[in-house]
């Protein structure tokens, strides 16, 4: 049996980790919940999960879920303590770590350094603090294990086999929707044309972030932390078909893939069952013999500069990476908000960078006030109108 | 470090295994060497490798070797007795089972027995004999490591995952030249086009049974004593770029696939190595990038029926398997000789089983007699005149 916490119970991870508790009620459990906004689906989740304790990101929700759930047994909590009080609710073996954005990092950590194991889904934990996720982890002995399909796929890959043995990591790239785009057909790019993402339905941010390809730096940099492998040993691969989720190559010459059908259910089943597997006899498994071929190739770095970017960031380590994530969430949403073009985000990510003054082994108060910093600096770029003329 | 007597050392396998122990003296000896008839490549062999026990096919043979062999401080011997002698050297910690035929099976089986690990490549030892070899490793516990490239690569996409938790084994198949062909395009096949395999250069005997899928057809009756896996959940499937080698698939939907060059130093140092990877570094490595696009489709049936006689061979058990393989490798050697067409060769194997009384529970020698009589059936067919018409 596992008793899970959650954080970010009403997203797309932490509802389809919550389909898996109701399949598997003999095997999974809830201990605690937090979400975000979503007041009306959290407490329809604590009155069907009964879990000890619930919280929501700020007071204003909270007070909104403590009306909804009068009668409810369990403690109801908000802000960054009710996050952390979830994070390390009593009698949870798994923490699923699935917010979105930089709130997701403190009760995460606070999970790892008491010792608690945690199941990721929240990029920004790595990315922006994955040196102090190391250390956690060596000091306490919890363990890390990948949700989102890539670093998952490259989990079971590497499952049984010697670390020592491992030559490079393999991480696929569905490429988006403008892997065939020439520079002329990037530079006029719609907010419509890059939320049309070939394969899987995400969130708007993060489909702007696989189509600029820096959705993929970014997991370059997790996995850089997750798996404890130099940048020069990671290498990212387009391939449009989504079927093999990543890889693992070996010394010997063996390359180990995990395939699949793009559905979360799989990543997350393998983590919660971990070691042992789920049956989900409910999902159509995958046929090789119906799917098209399948097509690999090498990115193209000059017309997807953000993946160039990322691995300069994660050369460059101490607080960069923090800083390119900044900068690119702000310059995505001004994106979204029609106030700058396309090829503007690269550009902006990369100026941003630029001017950053780079800190080595930052704590988690320099790491949040870079932060804080690249999406300053980055606004005010924005409004002094953008780097790239339209 | 290992230990290795090889049965068939001047083979294909066998001079790619001693190409390794030549590679990585700090990991791997030779402590016996056996070989049917190249008694010149087996006496440099000797000289070279050192091994304490030499042996050859026959007493032909082994006076020759005796001959090349003047000052050679080990022991020469040759027959059965030889072969024995070589499986169960003293000091040996891996027997690399490289034969061709029948004739591997008996000193193959004496080292099981003995509880000596078994690297194997002689397909009858398992097509013949797989439920003596499994009942063999029951009592004594030894382990069977595949060599070849298909078993070698289930045996990586199981390796340090929960048996109970496989669905099912996908082995790959390039599906030969004659892919496309259609039903009238078989009936004119030659010789000379069966014998141009696209991808692995191989003997003319397994190249035959590569574009009837006769071979694929061997390996899955193969992967079911290896792998204890029954023959429904053993699935063929056609994939002409050969990269993929094979796959399993688990009850959650993930797919584990090997993937590599075809170049049998691959599979063969995995099993060498094993637990550990032996780094090959003056191979290429598979760039994906690079390759063609990766095709999958099933099996077309009809045109090739051999596949359906494996597995019907499968079903039946007891003796069925031994006459599947015997009678084919007669109706292919009268294929090679110009003797039947290439359409007899499916239709002669299936009459051979039509006539085949299965004996259930059979022992070595019922087996090895069930195969005389299905080489004699084949003979006495083939000279009345084959069953297709020309």
């Amino acid at each position: 049996m596992k008793n899970l916490a959650i954080l970010g119970a009403t997203g797309s991870i932490g509802s389809t980790t919550l389909d898996l508790v109701g399949r598997f009620p003999e095997r999974l459990r809830v201990t605690a919940l937090a979400a975000g906004w979503n007041m009306k689906r959290l407490a329809a989740l604590a009155r069907r999960f009964k879990p000890s304790i619930v919280a929501a990101g700020n007071e204003e929700a909270g007070l909104e879920l403590k009306e909804l759930l009068r009668d409810f047994r369990g403690e109801i909590l908000w802000g960054s303590a009710g996050l952390q009080a979830v994070a390390t609710a009593p009698d949870t073996t798994l923490l699923v770590s699935a917010l979105v954005g930089a709130v997701g990092v403190e009760p995460t950590l606070a999970a790892l350094e008491m010792g608690m194991d945690v199941a990721l889904a929240n990029k920004e934990v790595l990315v922006v603090a994955g040196e102090l996720v190391r250390n956690a982890i060596r000091r306490s002995g919890a363990r890390c294990f990948p949700l989102d399909s890539e670093h998952n796929a490259i989990f079971q890959s590497l499952h049984g086999h010697r670390r020592v043995d491992v030559a490079k990591i393999i991480l696929t790239a569905s490429g988006g929707p403008f892997l065939k785009f020439s520079p002329e057909e990037l530079r006029s790019v719609t907010r419509e044309q890059a939320l049309n993402h070939p394969i899987w339905k995400m969130g708007r941010k993060v489909t702007i972030d696989s189509s600029t390809l820096m959705n993929k730096g970014l997991e370059v940099i997790e996995a850089h932390w997750l798996f404890d492998m130099p940048a020069e040993r990671i290498q990212v691969v387009i391939h449009p078909q989504s079927i093999v989720h990543s890889m693992v190559a070996y010394v010997d010459g063996s390359i180990i893939a995990q395939m699949g059908i793009p559905d979360m259910a799989i990543p997350i089943s393998y983590v919660l069952g971990y070691p042992e597997r789920l049956p989900l006899g409910h999902l159509a498994p995958l046929d090789l013999t119906k799917t098209d071929a399948l097509h690999f190739a090498a990115p193209d770095l000059q017309r997807f500069p953000c993946l160039s970017l990322a691995y300069r960031a994660l050369k460059a380590k101490g607080t960069a990476p923090a800083v390119l994530n900044a900068a690119n969430e702000v310059v995505v949403e001004a994106f979204l908000d029609g106030k700058i073009t396309y090829l503007d985000i690269p550009a902006l990510v990369a100026a941003v960078l630029d001017d950053h003054v780079c800190l080595a082994d930052p704590s988690l108060e320099q790491l949040l006030s870079a932060d804080r910093w690249a999406r300053a600096r980055a606004t005010s770029l924005i409004e002094s109108g953008g780097m790239v003329p339209n």
